[in-house]
């Protein structure tokens, strides 16, 4: 077995240069189950991190449906074949009636790249909106919508992309959602001034990458208002905050008290089988395969949609989400009795099994802790725990477990970095 | 289970409008072993048309490696792990020795899709060629590639991509390829006049889509000298000419006697599992990665890694190569065969294990039979043959079988095709 060191040279060698790994010494992982990571030396990691093993590292029901249907059939969608439509009408049970089409695709960068189509096909018009500190994918045209992280080349499509200021709860509070919303309304006007045109709006409806800011439920409903009147579509991507993770409601947007227009789904679909998806109406998904046979060769095929079917079942039976919402409960107790011993955590934000705190060096200025942030990851990481940071001060905690999590899961997660906070020698 | 009639029902209402399916009695497959299938009725086929399951449906050590990895560990490649790293380096020993670093992708789309940036990065400008009946892939960027299926809508990228005439050994014979070369010349002098600037030739270097027209090794030499001589990237997408299956070489480009900038690969590197990936020289994945953390959740993930690891593994053990020259040399002797028998065959062309006959209604004319070509593949159908057709009159039976197809299902397909083509009813 090769060591982490030659692991990283020879990623760079076989990969190229500028890929990402996490933590600064990496994680050499060999086996999963359920929350728990195991590395190259046999070390055991409480997984808080990772969402696309949705219902647990090497899921057995997932597992069993993969092999069942591997060494059955595995074939493409010009045959005909129940599992795709069982899966379809499954899936759309559990959306509102309107969102009752769907198209699957391999990831879920594939699904906002015909997402943002659609809105081309229904609108007329090119013109896209995102929040100035998101990722929805890594298309040449849907990398566009992450600010931070624009390819250096993507054959002028910035042209058609603008950007809104973040949601913010913690800094710019904004508890009704109108200053978000009016913050759009501007680019939607520059957008049709400058002859672009406003085509659609996309979010993630509980902002996950944005630092999932403290929101009221219903919040997106005067942004929503906005983006109907001037005839774009809402397109809500439920990569991250959808199947149930927010513990409130299967979809973030209904939580955010929102109906989209279409919907993006990815990562956790399947479990880490490369699965995505977009759910629209009907008439939607036509405007788009109007004159174009979108065909996506493995979409869809036999084997990904019994992967995405074992998912759906296993949150149903597993009743994963009201466990997302208990442990989250839980978690933020727990948070906030840390927060009382810790000066550091400058806000606790969360829903279900996302949740997190964001790191200030000083509770009046709100100062972020960005480094120290960063220190309490790779220390986390060191005890045998893992999580990330995120949003636009890389200060948030980012923690986003597998939804199997438990309280005793928490438990030690939290008695974990309460020891961290507690060393000294890491703090600001 | 939902009959066909329900199947259908339910797809168009489900799926939305324009979903494709093979046949006028589509087929309702529910297992497949080999180079086998069957439907739901129990009825078994040989699968003249699959190339995703390169190595055969179901393959046991594809079906194995995915049980035992899905069942191990699968996460992403933020973490460290050997399965990629173990993978590429099998996939580059096959190559020339410039093409030595790989971005693992899910499907062949999103490869081109990187390609095509890669194109950008490295030369600073954005016009494409292709040939005027191929495809490439599905994302807003790459269907543009598809000039028989551009999309109604796609972001204005249309403006970037310029066609040459698909090369065509049957009705117009370019024998040394100095015609093409020239067209794509042209195109490419268009293109710099026009201020696009001349990125990239795009091509399958076997062209598949095209009718894998009769072409000597060696033909894409003068093309690829033109393209070098101008500045512009050699992007091969051996989606479907790769991994043996022209019985000659590993590669296509190979056989063409070029090396080109960006290999594409995608549908059989994992037999259907979504895999695709770009393999290029380090420099050239460096000018794409350069100020662009390209990520992608699923791409090279263990489980994929393992798959597309089997797919190597046995067309090594299995000598599916060899297996393809042998078996394909042997298809072209019972084609020419028929040939003597019905009039109505035009042309046949192939090697290897992608092989076929154009249907015309008159040999001096070279009139395509079309209709009847139509007739064919669905008349073979209900036989128990599966195939399918191509090209831009789409007369061309299209026979591109899964790797270990013998020498016995070959007389099968050819002993019906034998009565397909003797069934007067069905004539032009």
């Amino acid at each position: 077995m090769r060591s982490t060191e030659q692991l990283l040279v020879d990623r760079a060698r076989l990969m190229g240069p500028n890929v990402s790994t996490f933590y600064d010494d990496p994680l050499h992982l060999v086996r999963g189950e359920g929350v728990w990571l195991w590395d190259a030396d046999g070390r055991k990691y409480l997984d808080c991190y990772n969402n696309v093993p949705h219902v647990g590292h090497c899921n057995p029901r997932v597992v069993e449906a993969i092999c069942r249907q591997a060494s059955t059939l595995n074939t493409h969608t010009r045959y005909l074949h129940e599992g795709i439509l069982s899966y379809i009408e499954r899936l759309t049970a559990t959306t509102d009636a309107s969102l009752d089409t769907a198209i699957l695709t391999c990831t879920g960068s594939e699904a906002n790249d015909i997402a943002l189509r659609m809105a081309e096909a229904v609108t007329g018009k090119r013109g896209i909106i995102a929040t100035d500190a998101t990722y929805h994918g890594n298309t040449a045209l849907v990398s566009q919508l992450g600010k931070s992280n624009i390819p250096t080349v993507g054959f002028g499509l910035g042209q058609f992309f603008r950007f809104v200021d973040a949601p913010d709860s913690y800094r710019h509070p904004d508890p009704d959602g109108t200053t978000f919303a009016a913050h759009v309304a501007q680019q939607i006007d520059g957008l049709e001034k400058d002859g672009t045109g406003f085509a659609a709006l996309v979010v993630c409806p509980y902002f996950l990458n944005e630092g999932f800011p403290d929101l009221p439920d219903g919040w997106l409903k005067p942004v929503a208002e906005v983006v109907r009147r001037t005839g774009g579509l809402l397109i809500c991507d439920e990569v991250q905050s959808g199947f149930g993770r927010t513990g409130t409601h299967m979809w973030a947007h209904e939580k955010m008290g929102v109906v989209p227009d279409v919907m993006v789904l990815g990562k956790p679909m399947a479990n880490g089988h490369p699965v995505g998806g977009v759910v629209a109406n009907h008439d939607i998904v036509a405007a788009f395969r109007t004159g174009y046979r979108y065909f996506n060769t493995f979409g869809g095929n036999p084997v990904s949609c019994a992967a995405a079917m074992a998912v759906l079942e296993e949150i149903d039976d597993k009743g994963l989400v009201a466990n997302a919402q208990t442990v989250g409960a839980y978690a933020r107790e727990r948070m906030q009795k840390l927060a009382t011993q810790h000066e550091v955590i400058g806000d606790i934000r969360g829903s279900g099994l996302i949740f997190g705190a964001e790191m200030v060096t000083d509770r009046t200025t709100k100062a972020p802790a960005s480094d120290f942030t960063d220190r309490v990851i790779n220390a986390l990481r060191h005890r045998g725990v893992i999580l990330s940071k995120l949003g636009r001060h890389k200060n948030t905690l980012k923690i986003r477990p597998p939804m199997p999590f438990s309280k005793d899961n928490a438990d030690l997660l939290f008695d974990t970095l309460d020891e961290v906070l507690a060393d000294t020698s890491l703090h600001p």
